[in-house]
């Protein structure tokens, strides 16, 4: 067998197709995190309330032990994920070792607990690499106390609460006036959000693909449809989790939330419900692709086929007149007719080109 | 590759095709409305009880704003989306900013809200362009207060209430004797109903298309399907989300619902039920005649190769019998007979009949 | 293109087969009526207890009027519906002006409702038209009052209640001893029963149906498979909801049904959720025959291309074996043998042969 | 067309193959029963308590009268079902109308219903049939009443309760111990387990199946997938109901069931469960069966044509060699040669040779 | 037929393949086990509380009976099922007799249950089998009592709970301060840990499989794919019901289950509902490769027709050009002609020529 060869059918790298399938399988979030510990940790406190706001970036987690309890709202944002970090600020801010373990698994389900006097969120941020053309996620986990929000993200290169930040800067802007709650939807609401971007981008392949497929329908049309219809599993994956996520969280009746907020938190959920059934018809498009190449693969093929059968077969004739007046009989008539060979030459040009005349009139080519 | 002569195959202009994928995609509730501030805003305020009755065009937005509160029923439609106006409007009638965003959004899910004492209800009408045979939204806000009703509409060159003026009119008519949840219901029921007529038309397409693919099964029909799929994709997408609003209003025991209209939105629920299960059979229908193209695009095919393969095969014995006396042994039967030449030809004729005959017998062709 | 040939492959006049989607597709029950007002209605009104019984068919609906309150049971059924007359009884009788509509409405959904102390059904009647093998549906009304029943039956041409006016003629029957609601579980279990007997004739059809599948396969067999499918549908949509209908009237805890009469509705109920469980048969069994199908169809067609193939692929070596005895070479061995021929055609002979018989050893045919 | 040719692509006799359908189809639980009178009915009662136990065989049901109310269990089971003797005996115990309806009706769905002090089950036993490889079902009911229960089977020729009438006669075991609940729950019980026992030989018929599909994939296959498909039809359609059944036995909080009896119930609800989920799983293994089956076949069917096309393909430059040697030009190269003949004839054989190397690294066949 | 010839197809054992079918469909837990008596039965204890451990090996199940209600939390672990110890260690500790049956049973469907003071739940330990690639199942029963837990596994050779032991021999440890519950989730959670190690290893194969199909998508592909297909349902049967399991722990309200315990369920929760959606991850990825591998199948079976189809229809002129001046009229034009053979040969290959750059340039090859 020549893999060379029938790769290039798929039009992806033979590695990356199955490395994909890899990656999505290999889902395991009992094991001991695999993940290494972060290179570097970034620690930024917000401390506010409507008039007064305090921003710090400590150096390490114990900077931002000294906003317990001080009747501010404050806002502990971890980049990049470190045991022993996360350890000493949960132990500090009294969560329970459960959720430690949460928040360094890796690959965990969307899940909202709530457990001791705390809220926990734990959802992935997604995100679209454009090279790869592949949904990468990122592990968020919210944890909302009484006047304390901490929220710890895997990866320390990419902050994703950046817009939250300026928001915050503004005296007496809506989320200075509210308390904790109001912040933690405003955190869910950017995270879900930021799904139709990425639903936006994927759509676009799609749509380029079917282009391509509209177009061409060439070999390496199904690798490419193959490739997107995962794409999806790990959107999918990742978003339908979130609706029972949000939905927890408006029927908890948490003394953390505040009656006021929970419009807000319904608001998230019509966001995700509409993202959901987005991808559910994501999901038919794909499928009305697929539909759609097999019918123009075999359609291409067909033509194909017909061409060389109509050809060969139209020259048949040809052939027996050739062999007619080929043999050697003695008395062959018109054999020593002045134009006989022209006749027979006429012949031959004549039954296929009538053949070729009946079958157009029967619509078959 | 020849893109001009496999886009043939679609039967539907290239960028069209993927435009309309482009269209169904593309949603993305979450950023700031992308829809240009409108060019005209039509305001219009009908001011009723069931004697007296007050029609008003103010030239714009601040002219609505006297009707609150004066014990008559007001209906206050805006025709166009303008930010600075739907925010001077609700801001008078005190409704909560959460509910302005949703009516300034673009391609919202079809949601029903509750917020302080106001019912909000967010829906698309739906239209069926002819020339595109397409189905297109236009997105409706509802707000119903005590005493008001204030609908927003997005297209300012196309209004949808005209006929509900006409009864409005009417003095003494059960909807000037009711209330404004019956007012709010008339709108609902009207949008609702004209779903049937959207579907009416899509479903004279199907008809047409049903017929083109019994008729022909070209290698355009399988375009068209996929098509009417997308179609119906924007048709269940709007209608299926209406089911859930219209119940929740049922089931929200509101104060701004009296009971006796109940059984009105009952009646609402009864057709958007209908319509849902509609579309479902439109599915359906759909299914069977892509399967039906499937087996008669095979079916012609079959038909050309069948022939293409009997003509072939019954000439190859032709073929032979030529090649036989055209041997150049020295001693050949016949070849020095009288009626040699006419005993292989008539060979050459009878092989191929009996061939045919046979064929003919078993039901090959 | 050919229409009248390919007209010929499905087997059912070609306006039928769209016509019947487009009895199955448009479905609107929000415009004001299509039905023609009926030629004739027939009246006939049974008012009865255990003991007395009296019997009249008044030449008008005024005719049906006195039997309002009178303490004794009254069946008022009118045959062939008619604006006013629908409204005239309906208005004496009390019934809300919503239920008039429903009652006058086309092709609406079966649906239950309890409307200011009346209970209502809406659903069809089924009939298998013999001749055109369709699904023929008459809209029943059903009024549940204390102590009278009315109902409405859309085509005066045929009453279904027949047997029941057999039984209510019986002194002292159970139906003469019981109230209104169990003359209302009379009709109902009537109606729910005779869709059996519709099913019980599809199902014939699709017996019919099978055994030409099994038999020949051929092209028109396709066209019938899609035709029941749309039987189906129209079997489904009308046998859904009226189990929803069932079990709606029996947790209504109306005043209207003694609670002795409940095990009755139960026992409708019973009923239409096997009706409902065999249409899913029905669906099961026709995908099967789909398939079938389209296996056998590709069994024919890939045993007539084996056999072309075949021949011409055995005749291929005669015609070269034919072709190097007759090459012009002055040295060609056995070409003046005595035999020469006839050993050339004896290899022409044997090689196909041995060829067969290797393909038929291999089990190639 | 040759129906003896085709019936054996089937490879099951054709008015077998419908008669299925028509068992599985017609299906009417509304008319009045279709079942002929049964030609003998076997009646045994026994009445018993913890020490003692009455064991009799009456000739007709009159004699099972006297067991009514003796402060005994009494069991009494009618095999065999005629109208007078249900009805007799349902009177005497006081057993509703409905129920006796119930009990003499034909194609039942299963079912349970709580009548006037006792507790109704309609199930079906089931048994596999060796030699028509089908499963049959026999109608079974069970009435649950104060100290009685009574069951009633269509079939007197088989009794499917032989192994609990042994466990009955051995004093002060469990089953003598308890009250009538107990009995009732062996009897499903007992019925339940037995739908394993048929699932069990359906499930070698599978077996089987598929090695034939692995072997061979011959055309009789697909018929005998169908064929199994009827039955696991058959077989969901008996137990799916059960399962509903069960479960409103265990909510049913009956006087008639003692607290202690609910775990057996559950125990049996248990069972009915698992052999849903196994009937499911019956249908995944016939579905991947049928892919393999289609697979197989075209896998074969590529072989043959890919054969053909191969050899055709390789003597088509055989005969053209033979053609430009058998030209009657003047001069043509090698025609004088001494060995022209045998180069030519070694180029026939060359290059087809070559062909198939090429075609052959290329993995073609 | 060549049984051996299309065994190689499926690239499995004939028997295995339809082996493993078997083990899969003969479920039936209603017979008298078949499971032999255990050769061996290895019995140990812990005993202890958050200060001391016992731990002992007793020789047979008799050395557990004295760890009864001594204030301690026991454990006792039976490895192998020997009837007689069941009944023994069962009766000692008061379980109920239908524990019993299902401890001892075979081919359980995982289920929870609360009898008589005791928590009982039964699911299967999941292995890989490396060497058949299969997913093979150890049952295990779990008894949870007031300070004890009894726990039953089926095969004496392997035991899941060693790192368990290692946990409980460090004195304070966790699991040594809590009660008798938690020690039975710490058994849940290692069943449902390892659940996803088999999917890790069971993925592995997936991914081997994709490569193979993407490579080289030969004749074993399919096979292969049913093969897992197969695992796949073995996989789901056993996690499925586990879901419902764990949550009806949740939701027992057991006196048996500490409130503060009732969180780590919900984390076992969590998990098994993500191994449950893997799982259909898993099936679809599945589905993808089925259509991936019938692409793969048809784009080579196509290539290599098309081949042949173009070099048969290429070659045909060239025949034609041979029969006319293999002709043997007197007067053939150019016959004389010094390079007459030259231009006939020169046309066979220019008219080929032309040919193939006619299809290339139509993209046919």
């Amino acid at each position: 067998m020549q893999p060379a060869k029938y790769l290039k059918y798929l039009g992806l790298p033979l590695l990356f197709g199955t490395q994909r399938t890899k990656e999505i399988l290999h889902v395991n979030p009992t094991i001991v995190p695999l993940r290494a510990e972060a290179k570097e940790v970034k620690v930024f406190v917000f401390d506010y309330n409507a008039i007064d706001l305090v921003e710090m970036k400590p150096a390490d987690v114990n900077g931002c032990f000294p906003f317990k309890e001080n009747n501010h709202i404050s806002w502990i944002n971890i980049d990049g994920l470190r045991k022993t970090d996360v350890e000493a600020v949960c132990t500090h801010y009294g969560i329970h070792p459960l959720l430690i373990e949460d928040i360094l698994s890796v690959s965990q389900r969307p899940k909202m607990d709530e457990v001791e006097g705390v809220m926990f969120c734990l959802l992935n941020m997604l995100y679209f690499n454009e090279e790869k053309r592949s949904v990468e996620t990122e592990q968020i986990s919210i944890v909302l106390g009484k006047d304390f929000v901490i929220s710890f993200q895997e990866d320390a290169s990419r902050d994703v609460f950046d817009p939250l930040r300026q928001r915050l800067k503004i005296a007496n802007s809506k989320i200075r006036q509210r308390g904790a709650d109001y912040l933690c939807y405003s955190m869910l609401d950017m995270i879900v959000d930021n799904y139709f971007n990425v639903m936006e981008k994927l759509g676009e392949q799609i749509e380029l693909l079917e282009e391509e497929v509209i177009r061409r329908s060439d070999t390496r049309s199904l690798g490419k449809i193959n490739q997107v219809r995962k794409e999806l599993i790990v959107l999918k994956r990742n978003i339908a989790p979130v609706r029972d996520l949000v939905n927890s969280v408006i029927r908890s009746e948490s003394e953390l939330l505040e009656d006021r907020t929970t419009k807000y938190f319904k608001d998230v959920y019509d966001h995700i419900v509409q993202a959901f059934d987005l991808s559910e018809n994501y999901r038919d498009i794909m499928m009305s692709m697929q539909d759609l190449y097999i019918n123009n693969v075999n359609l291409r093929m067909n033509e194909v086929m017909k061409v060389m059968a109509i050809v060969t077969c139209c020259l048949a004739p040809a052939t027996v007149i050739g062999g007619i007046f080929g043999m050697n009989f003695d008395r062959i008539p018109y054999l020593h007719h002045h134009n006989g060979f022209y006749i027979a030459v006429g012949l031959m040009l004549i039954v296929p080109i009538w053949m070729l005349y009946v079958f157009r009139k029967r619509g078959w080519f």
